[in-house]
């Protein structure tokens, strides 16, 4: 440690989501040398990727290679690697091809991952919504939904009714509804010419007696009214028993799906076990006002991963706290590092504080819920609400340098409704079409008339 | 027949490429009803594949859903499916659903694919490039290979040298080539700390005496400088033997490669077996003065499975005769079916001609070489002929409602080399890697200095 007290101080970030980006960026002015690793080359901007995997945006809009985004800042180093152990003893992260990174400092920020309630063979049948991959199986299963409709449509004249199930009624819930909804009324009416679009049906499944939990009855209410408006069919208190290929089980009732989707449950990135420090019910690091785990000073947990109270409530797992720690994490070990080198050490025992600005969610492509705090008091509802949503995310949050490109593209792309990023790549399988509905419903030649008719 | 004589005539088109999309358009301003099939669900504009492959353009700015393509046309549908067979006695066409659809008339443009030479087992470890997913898969990998280079010294102070390996010096082949050693040298120096750029090889391998085959010698030559001066290698005359991970062999000679793509062969779409009509040797079609197989004047073969002869030289098969083709079948279906409702047949038989405007390949970002025939005569190449492409390739060839848009979004990215679509999404494993240069080359702990050590 005499020799390290004179060399630069090294900060190992894992992760590089929101937390760990916001870290690595506000670390990048002091005096340390900092690696960052990520087991993907990419940062990805996780609220508006349910927009790629609804067929609005390309996967490029929304995520962003780190190195692109830590390009400029010369003592940053990034790694594309994943930590599979660390020995806090030695101060040392194990990565998975072998190496150890030493540390002074280190930033866990590894976020949280689907929880399928130990149901994990769900996940293929019902994707959710965390990364690019998943976005984009999101999207091909939808958009081969209605393509396998018209196509019974137009060798049998009628198809089985299109029924997209989201198991969850939380914000990414409500947000994927609104958006099928929307693609199902605008892109089955422009582009297909059999597909009935009445026949659509957008279901939300939830647990709960109500949907979006975190947020003011009154707002709730109104999420009601827009998904309804949206026809958005909502079940509270449901909960779900089976998943299986073409259809979902609640309890003895079975529910026809063409696609299911998984917004439910969540739980915190299976790093946080590797540390031996004491962790809640979902698998969170229980840390202190500083966001460190019992004993260890040097490590910090931001982000997801992080169990952080504010005022008796746990701290939600969204981007802005995670933003937060990131930053209030660098600004100490800034502070730590600038104590030790003879600083006088203002602030430094500063606790985190969780500074909430509100939350919002999405309905389609014209409504919101905001239940703002910050920078003025309001709840919001319908098309204000969603002007707000737009002006946060794009200005507040896209803090890189193609904020204005991404927005210009962006905002085009989105209003106009126009040619977005509609492809389906990869395999052309629904699981569960051919069993539930069978390849084709008789052997017979399909008259002219039914394959010219329009509707 | 008496009644489908009085009944508007059918037309079905197998294939959304630049034959089917052009048949389609131009049929459609005939009294007929156009129902054009693809197995996808987008239509590629397979010039720019290569730049989503080396991670310049996003998959949706080079692919539209022929939906959105042919919307506009009301007698036309469009059909996500596969023809998996033919009843030419019945004039039916069976799709892998179990369907049939009836036709007056027929037009078959699925094109072609990578042929491995009889080793199809090597198609997974050289990927060739004709869909949306092939250019993200070779995107993964040249990404990868940096990643792990930089990983390596990072952890180990060095790396085995990379090397891309390009079989076939064919059109895709240059361009393939040239965008690597552009990514190489751009994307390396200014997002990667440690990587030497000097060791990046890019290696084509080209079993003929020549590269780009097709060109005049004195722009092959022009080729090779522009190749040179980026610092690509080639070998001529170099006949491939086997394709392993991590290496690729020529006899007895043994060439690590860190990345291989193939860009050697093609192969007609295998529909045309399924005619019972004569192919020849590649699988192609061979077709008459009509773009008609011998005895089926209601069957046309437009694009890369017709095998069409022009001055006694096959038609190339690259997108300007593909879009000739069928936009000849469409006038000529049209024509036949006017003639039939009573018009006078002027032009009725008017041979397909191939009128050929030259070749064009690129080389890097700043230089291609051109061998122009309309509307001058010309061979040019460096900066004046990429800019030509560049123009051709916007403004002639893209003739879709966003072409503006694309251009504006594609101009940009491409200049400025800002920000393009570096993504790896998938498998973070490259095939080859482990066994070639091994996890990790020391169990020992890194020192900090290797660590945070800059080039």
């Amino acid at each position: 440690m005499a020799m390290s007290s004179t060399a630069r101080k090294r900060v190992v970030v894992i992760g590089g989501g929101f937390a760990g980006i916001n870290a690595a960026v506000n670390l990048a002015k002091f005096p340390v040398d900092i690696t960052l690793v990520d087991r993907k080359n990419h940062h990805t901007f996780q609220p508006l990727l349910y927009q790629v995997a609804l067929a609005v945006l390309s996967p490029a809009e929304i995520a962003q290679p780190i190195r692109s985004i830590l390009r400029d800042h010369q003592n940053i180093e990034v790694l594309m690697d994943e930590a599979v152990g660390f020995d806090l003893e030695e101060k040392r992260v194990e990565l998975k091809t072998g190496a150890q990174l030493e540390y002074d400092y280190l930033i866990i920020a590894t976020g949280s991952t689907h929880s399928y309630f130990g149901h994990d063979e769900w996940s293929k049948l019902a994707p959710g919504l965390k990364t690019v991959e998943d976005a984009t199986e999101i999207r091909r299963r939808v958009l081969l939904a209605f393509e396998f409709a018209e196509r019974q449509m137009q060798e049998a004249g009628t198809h089985p009714p299109l029924r997209f199930v989201i198991i969850g009624g939380g914000p990414t819930g409500v947000e994927l509804a609104g958006a099928i909804s929307d693609i199902a009324r605008l892109y089955m009416a422009r582009d297909f010419r059999h597909i009935d679009p009445a026949s659509a049906q957008v279901l939300i499944l939830e647990g709960s007696p109500n949907i979006l939990a975190a947020y003011p009855p009154e707002l709730q209410k109104k999420a009601l009214d827009q998904l309804s408006a949206l026809g958005v069919k909502i079940r509270t208190n449901a909960h779900v028993t089976d998943v299986q290929p073409g259809y979902v089980m609640i309890g003895d009732e079975r529910l026809d799906a063409t696609v299911t989707l998984w917004a439910a449950g969540v739980q915190a990135s299976p790093l946080g076990k590797l540390l031996g420090v004491p962790l809640d019910r979902r698998g969170c690091v229980i840390v202190d006002q500083f966001l460190n785990p019992p004993e260890h000073p040097e490590i910090f947990i931001c982000g997801d991963l992080a169990h952080v109270e504010e005022d008796g409530k746990q701290v939600p797992g969204v981007a802005q706290p995670a933003m937060q720690m990131g930053t209030y994490a660098a600004k100490r070990i800034g502070r730590l590092v600038s104590a030790e080198l003879g600083s006088d050490g203002t602030g430094l025992n500063e606790p985190f504080h969780y500074f909430d600005k509100g939350d919002m969610a999405t309905i389609g492509r014209k409504a919101a819920v905001a239940n703002i705090k910050w920078p003025f008091h309001g709840r919001w509802s319908g098309f204000p609400a969603w002007i707000v949503w737009l002006v946060i995310h794009i200005y507040f949050i896209i803090g890189f340098r193609n904020r204005l490109a991404i927005f210009r593209q962006w905002a085009w792309t989105y209003l106009t409704f126009q040619d977005g990023a509609r492809l389906i790549t990869g395999s052309q399988e629904l699981p569960g079409w051919d069993s539930q509905y069978g390849k084709q419903p008789s052997e017979a030649v399909v008259p002219a008339e039914s394959v010219t008719t329009r509707t």
